[in-house]
């Protein structure tokens, strides 16, 4: 079975040039339209649901081989990053159903309404929706869906109980398999992230009357911590990363030493008890570097995600068709969230990577080969026939 | 001679009572004319400059002997930072005066107008004018000079060279006295400062998806960095101080890698060998760091101040007033600036400290004890009498 890589190339460019997508807005809107036709050109039949969410399918018995991936993006976005899932799984459908005629399950194209949380704060709404986990719509958000016509009373509507797998492609968003020459990763887990919010209080003291060795320090003592964040993490290797994004001083000025440091920490590990691990190792680190220089430390748990592991029938079915199609793959884990990880609450779920050149994502920079895309969506292919034929 | 402790304490109250006092306000005004009030009733001459210092005198030969301090403040500041110097410098001046009569030599007591840039970007506005070095008079000070009946355009006017000797009495601002359980120090020098600001670049990337070697974390190498400001300044020993006092990360989103951060380093010694040293090691390490890390680095001088030694002749003779006095003195260095530091290229400075309780300064906690108050006034009288009789 060929997929056609030039359409595949024409779809992306298509709703790349129809510009950045958030929720319910304009060319959210314009972006569903225009992949709904192409499913109705497809074949499928087409319907949207009560969150917006909007679904081609072609009948079958039994429960759903569903595949896609989310339409809206992040600001200044690229042009990959859930529109690849989209646009792979619906041209790998055409080419099922153009090759091997009617599934003998229902075989279906989603094209999930949100998950970025760029407009709203909303992370995997349309795929909440879909797991008929949201009990409340914010205000504005209701707003916004009335002007596109759906009933935000109506939003459990949109739940379903009848997908058996859900398959998506997607990005890396890094630079793991660019590094390891490999084309074609199957994810055995998206990682749980713990946030953290660690503050360092030492006093403030004027930097020119106050010797080295009568100094309480907030800085340098949360300068030895961002570099035992990052030495542990390293020394429990791979997929452990910790990462110290935000960093502020009080009072911040040029002739005074900083009285109070606030940072956050982001933690993330495929394995619970590797992530806790992690933590704790760090929590420990912090307080014995607050014991020794004699400073304030206060560390405040701000979020907290455990770790979905992909479901093993769906990676070993994954593994299948990237052997049978003669790709390179290997097993990663994904250090970013996907709406896998929310709809594996109601249904087996697995998810193909393909390599972002330089790593960079969430971005214009954003790209991956053309050979890679279309070997991504080959093996996808592969995949949704093996589910569903 | 006897200093009235009480009196010292009751001036200073008087001065506090009146509240912060930025250059050329109306706290200003009325803590000047209550200062003109006090030098009036010891018997002194006074007379305001062109700057609008104050200048209280008792006549004598020769070149003057003048001791005194800013009666500006910091907002939000303490009862003792400027103002001792002018209490004690005339509660001294008032005993002498009082005990050994007419001066040989003429003896000033000076309420200098401005010293902290607290209302303006003036520092040290009435020392520069004594000295002759304010070549300009930006329009929003001109315009304060005139609500106060200054003329802007005879500045110069305010410029003597008639001043053998300034000798000053200050808090230290710091702990170092109150650390050593010394009750008093003779300044050997006050420090040289740089003030250079360090952009250290690496590259922004998701903090989930980007594994720890593959990382360009700006955040990571500035810590190190600071780790090695403290490190340099602690092995080169006192007088050396180095501080880290603000720092910028980039894009400073809790889920990405810094890409970019920014910081400052305050590096004060009294020797300017000393200084520079200090400065290339630290700019040696910054570098090697960057390079492991293969992050960008640029370090840019912001400001640079090279260290004044207090006159010989002067510090000897504050050495034998405090061994005449009885008083256990130690000579430090002063890691803040002071008036003395302009003065000392008209004339001859010296300065004694006497401890701040806990080090703080620049604060409504700024204090020192009574019986150091009274003892660093003695020894300020004693000093003068040397000089003047």
């Amino acid at each position: 079975m060929r997929i056609d890589g030039a359409l595949l190339e024409r779809r992306l460019d298509e709703l790349y040039a129809i510009g950045d997508r958030g929720l319910y807005d304009s060319a959210w809107a314009a972006a569903l339209d225009r992949v709904e036709g192409w499913m109705k050109g497809a074949g499928l039949k087409t319907r949207r649901d009560a969150v917006g969410n909007l679904w081609g399918r072609a009948d079958g018995d039994g429960k759903s081989i569903v595949t896609g991936s989310h339409i809206d993006t992040v600001r200044h976005g690229g042009r990959l990053d859930g529109a690849l899932g989209i646009v792979a799984g619906l041209t790998a459908v055409e080419a099922l159903l153009r090759t091997r005629g009617k599934p003998s399950r229902p075989l279906e194209v989603v094209a999930i309404c949100e998950e970025e949380g760029s407009r709203f704060a909303t992370n995997f709404w349309g795929s909440r929706a879909i797991t008929g986990s949201i009990d409340k719509v914010d205000a504005d958000i209701a707003q916004a869906m009335r002007e596109r016509g759906l009933d935000p009373a109506k939003i459990r509507a949109a739940a379903r109980d009848d997908i058996d797998t859900f398959v998506e492609l997607h990005i890396e968003q890094g630079a793991v398999l660019e590094s390891a020459r490999t084309p074609l990763a199957v994810v055995s887990a998206i990682v749980g992230t713990a946030h953290l919010e660690v503050t360092v209080t030492g006093r403030p003291d004027h930097a020119g009357t106050t010797p080295m060795d009568l100094r309480l320090d907030a800085l340098t003592g949360a300068a030895a911590m961002v570099q035992a964040v990052e030495s542990i993490a390293k020394s429990l290797g791979p997929p452990a990363v910790a990462t110290v994004g935000k960093l502020e001083v009080e009072p911040d000025q040029i002739n005074v030493v900083p009285g109070k440091v606030i940072f956050t920490v982001d933690l993330r590990h495929s394995d619970l008890g590797g992530r806790r691990a992690l933590e704790e190792r760090i929590r420990s680190l912090c307080t014995t570097i607050s014991q020794e220089r004699r400073l304030g430390l206060a560390i405040r748990t701000l979020q907290e995600k455990p770790p979905v592991a992909m479901h093993p029938d769906v990676r070993s079915v994954l593994a299948r068709a990237a052997k049978e199609c003669g790709a390179a793959a290997t097993e990663m884990v994904s250090g970013a969230g996907h709406d896998a990880q929310i709809l594996a609450a109601r249904c087996k779920v697995g998810m193909l990577f393909v390599p972002s050149i330089g790593g960079r994502s969430h971005c214009p920079e954003e790209a991956t080969s053309p050979e890679h895309l279309e070997l991504g969506t080959t093996v996808l292919a592969k995949a949704l026939e093996l589910l569903a034929y």
